[in-house]
């Protein structure tokens, strides 16, 4: 093992967006559902995939299995484990000093942030989902011509609640970024809830997501941004980043915007975060889904004219523990296998590569949202 | 040579989408505008670009001719064998099973599926292209509001008729798929029927495009879908198949969908194939075109989030049965290296990787079109 | 070193399209402004980037220092020297026999052709730039029903100049591509400049710009495009390169179109080029953005299905001299590497990937652009 994955394995991470494991022992059919973004398909196992290829892999030892354990096997040692055992087996072994956890969205029965931490002896900071929140707003009864103003109170009273470090929208999956960049008006707002409120259903109005990446802005937190892959309720080519450019430039100066998952377009995120200050990126998500086998392909692209202080890592886990622990060793593997590569060919210098380890793996995640050294990971 | 090159050269393939080989004796032009999508160039020979590296380098040898051998060399060489010969020598290389002929396509007098099933030993059935089915039913004479009726009808018979296991939609070349989804009403179909019989030339009404789609649906086979790479007939961004998702939505649980070529939208072909239970994907015709040294590559990124079970072996040869050799070849040594590469590093175990092998060279397409086990490969 | 690197080193290089490097100190400020694409940022290092690393790398010893120098060692051994000294050194090393210079752009005091010639100890030959051509039309005082006149005679006569090889157009800044690709009538572009002429400020209207990039059809000379990559102006996905199909259809036999820089759109530019008899490629810019360390894989995916006479070679580069030489080093290593490999894999012969190494770095732009054989670089 060469020095750099060595200085990555004794790193703990700061896993900047994630969600919580299930609180409950999963069936055969519901960790199905919960191991690809496809769901269960009968007839077809969901670990013949790159994501079950790698869990059999990788997280089987953690089990106690043999590495490529079948899948009846692991199935079985995790249900008579208990998923609290489970849980904490793998969120530890991710050896992550601080999960940033996004709750608005939350179909099954998670842990919460404080449970996660706990779990993982590590530290949890909360990522509120805007979309959420005003979906929320709305269940209560709000007027039209009271949306915004209530939106906005909620949004500035849910991130001053303590651990509160970041804001989410999911504008990806409501509208995509193909948008009027503009603020709307107070008038445009307050008609489209009218529209809204008469019609009902989830918040895809897209005068009121654009209102709610606006609402971002006012925040002042960094705001997290689902791009790129996810499940089939996205439109892919809707969610390539690329398309947010004319917002990026009306938001200049205000908050960090941090580019989640990105795959396929991750080189399109890529020159964002090379040619807009408050531009950031991760390819969570999409590290576990192609396995360790591809993370660092698409790590490599990632980074290509990527600055060095703004790569990020997360692991986009939701569900299952296991990927948190794979989200963090996919990290951990990919990049390091191409730093060291870039040293031995000498395009970069030792010091120099740990430090971009050090930077991508945690720091660059401290700075930006102003954490606290952890007392685990003081150093 | 490692054991999953040696087990994927055993297998015999299911080439799931291809043409005919062309009847006839080619001279050194005919057979330039076969070897690219380009076409012929004055001035610049065709051999001059990946494709003509591999001819020069795999297709040779079966010629009698050393490894790289030069172009004129190698022309003199397939005219003195003559067109028969030559394409028995490639077409039994390709060791291939069963070919699925696209019969829809012959600006040359080219093989039927039973000559090109002779002359490689195998079986072949047949694909129904919708577009020239309509064509052909305009051509004979049809009013425009007996268009849907008798379309449906023809397509019905078409479908029926021995060996037929597929329909194939061209609608990237016609319109591109940034269409409405939904399906067309029957006033939609008469109009736009006698637009298009009042204009003649082929078939590119949007309205008319989709109602084959939703004839496919209707008609119950597997729908193969060319996406992607082309000649220069396409609008590339128009064949990204992310397009297709609202489509694909619409049409779920209904019939398998089948995205050809995919390059250079394999990615998002996969994450489609990851979220929609009814999509599947290759990347013939871009392996061949690349070549043996980028065929590798290729394949990774389709293979980025594919589960194992959607992944498809096609060529897309057509006109010069090198094509259908060296798809084979192409599919074979890319597939080969990146799983060898993967149980060396023991991110898979050599179980799986053969499992794999043999679903993605031949089992998949078997059970995705019902065929029979042929007698040569029951195994 | 293999056989093909060492050719390539030999070989002197055409870099046909670049910029001057500026004439004049800079300041630490204004160095770090010209590294990135991005401009310099409060608080962070450009060196902290790809680019930054790879000058560090391959610049630093150029100026005497260790490889990896850090970065304020560089910028003070940079200012000891001298601009002078230091262009001198970096496009000396770049073993360059021709550049053809854009000289439309120039927000600093640049080198003229021929003092970068001179610095080089090479030949310059100059690109004309469309849109500033226009804009000093109208700077000079043009009616909108002369516009068209005006513009189409100051192309002329600036084409008409010794040593004028090409015209280009960033159509992809002003507009995107996105464009109706037919001519516009006379009418439509006296109404274009109407509208311009009231509202002032730089060529974006679409009338205009198409009239422009038709302009060059009838001047005849190789026409150069932006696409894909560049700074904050520009909007990625409106910059790539298929979205020019319709236009490429209309153009068809006339001048030759060539596509620069394209990432991450190298493979849409390689599919172009592929089926369009007049379409060519660069991925300039990309490289010394990306650093040798991923250079090679940038050249893969531009080269996977690209005709060979089809690749050139640029630097794109504008402001320090480093990206000169650095553009060169990135061209010759990648590619050097990815045929070397080839060759060793016996997917291409020695002989044959020598050719493509000379083709690419230098024969297809003399072909292309009508270069005489330079003295120095006879053989």
């Amino acid at each position: 093992m060469g020095p750099i994955q060595e200085a990555l394995d004794a790193l703990p991470l700061v896993d900047h967006h994630c969600h919580g494991a299930v609180t409950a022992d999963l069936s055969a059919g519901d960790f199905a559902s919960l191991l690809t973004e496809g769901g269960a398909w009968p007839g077809v196992s969901p670990f013949d995939s790159p994501v079950g290829v790698a869990v059999r892999r990788h997280c089987a030892p953690l089990l106690d299995l043999p590495r490529h354990a079948p899948a009846a096997d692991y199935l079985a040692r995790r249900s008579a484990l208990g998923w609290r055992e489970v849980n904490r087996r793998f969120l530890s072994a991710a050896r992550t000093e601080v999960f940033c956890v996004d709750t608005g969205y939350a179909p099954h029965s998670l842990t919460s942030p404080d449970e996660l931490a706990h779990a993982a002896g590590a530290t949890a900071y909360e990522v509120v989902r805007l979309e959420a929140l005003a979906e929320a707003v709305v269940a209560q009864g709000v007027e039209p011509d009271e949306y915004a103003r209530v939106v906005g109170a909620a949004a500035g009273e849910a991130v001053r609640k303590p651990g509160v470090v970041a804001v989410k929208s999911v504008a990806a999956y409501r509208t995509g970024f193909d948008l009027n960049p503009a603020r709307p008006t107070d008038a445009e707002v307050t008609e489209a809830a009218r529209r809204w409120l008469a019609r009902g259903g989830r918040l895809a109005d897209p005068v009121l997501v654009r209102h709610l990446l606006w609402t971002a802005v006012d925040l002042g937190l960094p705001l997290q941004l689902h791009t790129g892959f996810g499940d089939d309720d996205i439109r892919l080519h809707h969610a390539d980043p690329a398309l947010l450019t004319d917002w990026l430039h009306l938001t200049r100066g205000t908050v960090p915007v941090l580019l989640l998952h990105c795959w396929p377009y991750q080189r399109q995120a890529a020159y964002l975060a090379a040619v807009f200050e408050q531009v950031y990126l991760d390819v969570g998500l999409a590290l576990h889904h192609t396995g360790p086998a591809r993370s660092r392909a698409v790590l490599e692209e990632a980074l290509e004219i990527t600055p060095f202080r703004k790569l990020l890592h997360s692991s986009d886990a939701y569900g299952v523990a296991e990927f948190h622990h794979l989200g963090a060793l996919c990290f951990r593997q990919g990049l390091a296998a191409l730093l060291q590569d870039r040293v031995d060919a000498d395009e970069l210098s030792l010091p120099d590569a740990l430090r971009i380890a050090t930077w991508t793996g945690r720091d660059n995640a401290r700075r930006l949202y102003g954490l606290p050294t952890p007392d685990s990971a003081r150093d």
